[in-house]
């Protein structure tokens, strides 16, 4: 199933939508966080009469697991360029609370006006390794088979249980079947490879997030994205994961942080 | 006025706060982002039986002058150790809407387990520029004679109208008189600098915030805060700013990014 159709959502009344959370698209049973945000953020952009995420912050209370979600919108502003909105994703309890800033698809531009810092140097993809779920082995998880992944080899081992003491993952991000990316898939990008934190030499653990956002910044141009996560700071039982997502021309399309538990 | 004074909080019922917001604690009659996220983090942590902000979300919608403010609080869900909670920032109209998770005291570490990047380094506060608001010149603002702000030399010649060509600004922060640091302060530290990319050579022109997430860490331990911020990407019609703060013993206290729009 595309990640559009896994991600589709449909309009109950003026201010709710329901969805159909795949199985599949999930570690170990928990649906990942970054497929649930682009569900909740396909019925905010619908409330705002199609405009797209610029900012998107979501916070995890509860695990979801397949099976049918209700996404529940409100307004808080419609402005000329950017609408804001909030957003509730539900099974039987709240599950995720979100707020958000879209924009209208016109009043985006694509300039470039100051830049420090360059897309991640990563080998080309056919020389990287893919991530393709683990028979034998519980990493990397059965949700790897629903895009296409590949990882920088020096940051690859972790796969297999051996951190490289740097907690920091680049790699390439398709969708199967030439499907293109969109904000909504950038979403899900942003919170798809291994975390980072697993090539420190740390346990290896849940890392459960707390809050997450994402801020778009261009349509991607190209097939491939060329992805970098770090995690810089494991203090006070936190870690930070700071994503950058390029296309292939260097066009920077977006920055991710997230908050989590660390690995105890 | 002390800080603690300036952003406190009543309770007038179960979900509603009110606040007095002060005037000086603004930029040309808009009242600081991050002295009205703490104002609203204290209601929300009010509302949580005095569980501390781990991290808050806040989308700007409408600017705020001196005067009264509501914040009314709902509560999302009451963990073990965490609590989750939305609150709204109201004058006459909604002007702040935001998300956090709050944490008991208690449950908070102080161990490091990972870490790479350290403090800036920073001269000591006595052989940096105090930032004072101009007499005769728009920059700095009046709301730097509520706190105390020692701008990194090599940094600070962008008050004075010639930026340095990076989009950064180091310092110092701390309290007048001896008002300690709680994570309260932190919310407004993050957002107490001015912005990094008047470093750049780049229009000095307003930057408004879309939306700011802060990281709380850990409680400074020393008078001073030790700050960085930087803007990496001036893209598309926006900029992030990523703020780092440490308290003098290398401690790593308040993570922060937010999202504005670029000077044009």
């Amino acid at each position: 199933m595309r990640f559009a159709e896994a991600s589709a959502v449909w309009q109950v009344d003026e201010e709710t939508w329901k969805a159909e959370v795949q199985p599949g698209w999930d570690i170990f049973g928990v649906s990942n966080g970054g497929y649930l945000m682009s569900i909740a953020a396909r019925a905010m952009s619908e409330a705002s009469d199609g405009r797209l995420p610029v900012s998107v912050n979501a916070q995890f209370i509860r695990p979801v697991s397949a099976g049918p979600v209700e996404v529940s919108v409100g307004t808080v502003k419609v402005g000329k360029s950017f609408s804001t909105l909030r957003a509730t994703l539900s099974s039987d309890l709240d599950s995720l609370v979100l707020l958000g800033s879209f924009a209208s698809p016109g009043s985006l531009r694509d300039d470039v006006t100051y830049m420090t810092g360059e897309p991640p140097d990563t080998p080309s993809p056919d020389q990287c390794v893919r991530a393709l779920p683990g028979v034998d082995a519980p990493l990397p998880p059965p949700l790897m088979d629903k895009f296409e992944e590949r990882i920088h080899p020096e940051d690859a081992s972790a796969l297999e249980g051996r951190p490289t003491g740097v907690a920091r993952v680049r790699g390439w991000f398709r969708f199967l079947d030439d499907e293109p990316l969109d904000p909504f898939g950038l979403l899900l990008a942003a919170d798809a490879f291994p975390p980072a934190v697993f090539n420190a030499n740390l346990p290896l653990a849940w890392t459960p997030t707390i809050e997450m956002t994402t801020h778009i910044r261009a349509t991607p141009a190209t097939e491939w994205l060329n992805c970098s996560f770090n995690t810089r700071f494991v203090t006070g039982g936190f870690l930070e994961e700071d994503g950058e997502i390029w296309d292939e021309e260097g066009r920077l399309v977006a920055l991710s942080r997230q908050l989590a538990l660390a690995p105890r």
